[in-house]
């Protein structure tokens, strides 16, 4: 059941009104719709950045959510526009991997491509799906409407392009995944792939060279003293207390991340 | 009739709490209002950028929206507050040009100036007419107040300082007059002044350089490469397909464009 | 009582998705709730910022706001998380000085240490209270609960690490304490402060150099010209007409400001 919420997550910034126009159109459709913007400052067209984002964000919004999602570098072309039902709610976006990891976070039930024109703006046009598209079918699933209605169930989503941790013996290996606004370093090894060891004694290295214990929280070390954490992610972050670990260490996504007995 | 929907567009940015205290103002008048914001992030007192943003969102919002507009570098001066109804909507600002392509779009039906202290905060500033003067106008005319409460009618509203293109025998020029957050290069050259030619023939050329063929959409050319396309608000765009066009061609406000024959 | 409204205000930026976070939070605590945001840019971890902008807006929101701010380096430390009732609203965040100046403009009249585990989400992590604990119980408190239900009362606020100006028989010693988008530069004197001169005849020094004539608005000077005002913020302001005022003196938070007779 929807709770007419739509959340947005696009790379559409906030400079143009493009994001104001896609909440009109859906205000047209659903008077009492309500908006949260998770962000749209995901970086032109960088679909895997998106996909982490959106799947940061999944499990703290109210059942029943509708999230529009998107960063389209394939608007116009023949990527399939979809809408995902899930256990505890929907997504609607291209269907180029941004929806995946949020959608399996949330328990896929069914995906849909998104070919019932009724739903969408009577024009269609070529380079803005985002009003055109995906804004009023949100609207229209925010307002009840059955997700079978917007077109032919579909086996499955596109992968996402994300890389997977090793787990060795005695250590697991990852990379950055995502640098936050602090600086801080987000990396793919979870906090399950670390189950096997003792956390207490762990410390994480970065590209080889910097060394940060594992610590219940930043304060567990000193002002400008590096530090790894438990992100809210429910991965390893690397942080600088009160500073950025991103420009200390010269690291962003990509950079590799081991994390090991002391 | 309101549809109890304000839609901001302002040059305040999103670093300080000015936006949140016209928000904090207009609900204080009427709790049940609803915002969109079209951009807060319009360059400082650029009136003329606030304009085409304005201008390019009007179509979608719904029917009875309240757009409330500040870029206002005449605060504090002679310059005329002003409050328009149209045929499908009410704006709110200064009569610096500001609102006059948003609301020509929407159809003028009335012009007023903003007089009437009732409508105002108790103190009205020399510096911040947003809060003191526009938001709460605002949030009376979504509450449902009558434009001509306001104050006085006024003959019209102060043209906007907007380039016109040329149509030639054969060819159309205009010029670059927005660049948006992808690097796409927004023209004043729409799809009505290309009407006399077919447009599946022709090509588009930058500063007299660099062309581009008119396409339906940007996955009409390879990736990376240049393509022109009828934009989101219905004009002439140049694109990079998933890249920066302003960048790649050093183009921005002001640029020549010329549509000819291929 | 409250409005239903909480008004947010960190420094978490919005290229993540920490505020769509909190935001999901407080709507499943409270689906009626309504949301303004002052600003997520507060610099990471400048508590005094943060400080002086919530100051800034709370003047003009809806009597019965809650305010939920989040400015918080020691987060996962001992600092204390705390609650606040006053004359007209409420705020919540941590105790270090980020919400007393706004607490006091508004007429403090308990603090509250927030214990209550009911009202925070099951799971309290250490890197992000602005989701586990300050975005539960604002949404809490907007839903109505009492101030006194979040834990033991407190004797009261951290003091904030503000500079206070001085008065001397002929003049107002200060300094710039914010910087706005527009390169305006906002300083601790009060137009209180000023009291005891007559405000047509004052000119303002910046940096002991550069003088500006105190005028009513922007506009008693003539273009690119620098002036002083009191400011939205009832303080001493010193801009350029149309212009960016610590771009052209090279100031910033922390220069001297004098004001004398001219």
């Amino acid at each position: 059941m929807s709770s007419g919420v739509i959340a947005w997550l696009t790379d559409f910034g906030t400079r143009d009104a493009y994001v104001g126009i896609m909440k009109g159109v859906a205000l047209g459709i659903h008077p009492g719709v309500r908006f949260i913007d998770l962000t749209h400052d995901v970086p032109p067209q960088a679909v895997a950045v998106g996909a982490l984002v959106l799947r940061s964000a999944v499990p703290y919004l109210p059942d029943g959510t509708v999230y529009c999602a998107v960063v389209d570098p394939g608007v116009g072309s023949a990527r399939q526009a979809v809408a995902v039902s899930t256990d505890r709610a929907s997504l609607v976006g291209p269907d180029n991997g941004l929806l995946t990891p949020a959608a399996e976070a949330l328990g896929v039930r069914a995906v849909h491509a998104i070919e019932n024109a009724a739903l969408c703006r009577p024009t269609v046009g070529h380079t803005f799906h985002g009003r055109d598209v995906f804004a009023p079918v949100a609207a229209h699933l925010a307002r009840g409407a059955e997700i079978a209605s917007v077109g032919p169930a579909l086996l499955g989503l596109q992968p996402a392009a994300l890389p997977a941790p090793v787990v060795e013996a005695h250590a697991v290996r990852g990379e950055v995944i995502y640098v936050d606004r602090f600086g801080n370093l987000l990396t793919n090894i979870s906090a399950e792939a670390l189950g096997a060891f003792r956390t207490d004694t762990l410390s994480v290295r970065v590209a080889g060279m910097a060394t940060a214990p594992l610590r219940p929280a930043y304060a567990g070390v000193g002002p400008n003293e590096l530090v790894a954490v438990i992100s809210s992610w429910g991965t390893v972050e690397i942080a600088v207390r009160d500073g950025d670990a991103a420009q200390r260490l010269r690291a962003g996504i990509g950079t590799t991340v081991t994390v090991a007995a002391e």
